[in-house]
């Protein structure tokens, strides 16, 4: 059988699968934020009448996940696979949704890059052969992440300017053997980077060595350029890592100035909305991935996209014990044609 | 293409990935059970050198990967893919891990379902063409899980017989697109099934339900029967839930008696190294499966064996908020042929 494989992380999709359908539900700031008409559902209270955080957390996946599938056309039960994860211990969120769907499920954890890590395994399950639908999920919440990877929201803590502000909400997708697209075409799976970050307020330079690592080998391993794409998008860099990124792809012979951003970046104002450098949490590409450039896509506004999610792999215990934060980020190419 | 699904939750793979090295170290008390010449190394001193346990535990798994990269004559550079996993909040013990090994990483979450849910998106990585070959890997150490999940070890918290222990160490398997076997043929993904049980000192009960799911699922899209098997093995229900599993399963019409285990029961002398219930942990089907099994395979007293490893899905926090806890099972065939 012939081997996809391209390059040295890259993998070029034989069949590629169909988004057939996606959802987005979003807390009541980022339905305040420029990208607020793009989402499905703004909750007017993130508590979503739950009694905790991490409860509301799990219902914001849960409901995303079946408006995807609904959206699609489908039914749970025509869903062969979930591929999904979140950031909070033992991804509970996940599992708990996963609990009411009764879907056959592969718990993931790539911190923030869950979007992309799901979209990876969830295109090759369909692009092997193993399923005809698959859904792809993730999860975050601004409170239930705060209180676990920093400080107890009571404390008023001081927010240093480069922290960003982790997106409450939940993006799903829908992938299909058959449809007709926007396609997944190619998938490039990160290793971990690691430059010796130790400030779990400074998540975008952490991250920015591993997306800046997947889409300099995503290029080489596919002969594509920066022109090639209408968009490359990094999950939340946010601000500080946006930089960081723009300045050493330059650096590198790329120029990404005229068609680069972050999500992070993009779903709040800043300024209007002091979240500092900007959004973060596996929700912020998530949301910003099925709402917006999903949307923009089937307008023809967008045809060649690369997103790359990217993902703090660290713990609060392994950053009390010395350890500095370990980033990875995955990419994929979503494509409107084959050709 | 052709769909590689057959009945309802199962893939038969058309091209079954091989297993060509396994390896698994194991802690001091692992070392002195019933399965102690199976394990590659035994540790004396389960801290290894490390500042904390956490830190031993993360050593324990890139050990294990690098000595199964090489019992398979192979380098990292040759690896495709890691797919790997543990118990602790993010998985750290694998992304420490995989930093080190700078091989693409897909991080799992699947609690002690690890094993097989990596052995399951590893050989469907390989068959479906991604790869030509990956790694599989999971650990868990005694003392980074009782505290994350129950007490402080200073308490001395006194441990009802319903509880399991924790096993101390790491498993690690390559498969490989070409080899002679012991071989991948089939995959069985598990739902979520949660039938209320709110003890984390009872997990074998709390799993149990799970594991009989995706058995009986596996046996109706297979057309197997129990006696088709050498060995039906879950991953830790221990003896509380190996005597669930077989009572229940008996009542569906399904005579395990002859052929089915539990890792649990199998690593530790429950009675003459007082762990109560059995083992747990998602290194207990990992080293029983890449030491006892594959070792018995390979010499051919073992033929056919479906690895069914089990996974509670719980958080301490989600346990405080009054949650139950779900849990998962997700079975893989392994074959000494094909025909």
């Amino acid at each position: 059988m012939a081997i996809k494989k391209i390059g040295k992380q890259t993998v070029k999709l034989q069949n590629p699968p169909s988004i057939i359908g996606t959802a987005t539900i979003v807390g009541p700031k980022e339905g305040e934020g420029p990208l607020k008409d793009y989402f499905d559902i703004v909750l007017e209270d993130d508590m979503w009448g739950q009694e905790s955080f991490e409860k509301a957390e799990a219902k914001i996946q849960e409901e995303a996940i079946k408006l995807a599938i609904s959206n699609a056309n489908l039914s749970t039960s025509d869903i062969d696979y979930l591929f999904s994860g979140d950031l909070l211990n033992q991804i509970t969120s996940s599992s708990y949704t996963a609990r009411q769907l009764e879907i056959p499920y592969f718990g993931l954890y790539g911190a923030c890059s869950t979007m992309t890590e799901s979209l990876s395994l969830g295109a090759m399950a369909i692009d092997g052969g193993f399923a005809n639908y698959v859904v792809c999920a993730t999860s975050s919440h601004f409170s239930s992440a705060e209180r676990q990877f920093r400080f107890p929201l009571e404390y008023g803590a001081q927010r240093p300017l480069t922290s960003q502000w982790t997106v409450t909400g939940a993006g799903a997708t829908v992938l299909s053997a058959t449809g007709n697209g926007p396609y997944i075409t190619y998938i490039t799976t990160g290793k971990i980077k690691d430059y010796g970050i130790t400030d779990a307020n400074n998540m975008g330079s952490a991250m920015a060595p591993a997306a800046i690592d997947t889409i300099t080998q995503h290029f080489q391993d596919t002969g594509y350029s920066p022109d090639d794409y209408d968009l490359i998008i990094t999950g939340d860099l946010a601000a500080v890592g946006k930089k960081i990124l723009l300045d050493l792809m330059g650096k590198k012979g790329y120029d990404l100035s005229k068609n680069y951003t972050d999500c992070g970046v993009k779903i709040f104002d800043g300024v209007e909305q002091d979240t500092h450098a900007g959004g973060s949490g596996c929700a912020c590409a998530a949301v910003v991935f099925n709402g917006y450039i999903y949307k923009e896509m089937i307008k023809g506004n967008l045809n060649r996209v690369l997103l790359v999610a990217t993902g703090a792999l660290h713990s609060p215990i392994s950053t009390l014990q010395g350890e500095s934060i370990p980033g990875i980020a995955h990419a994929v190419t979503i494509d409107n044609s084959l050709n």
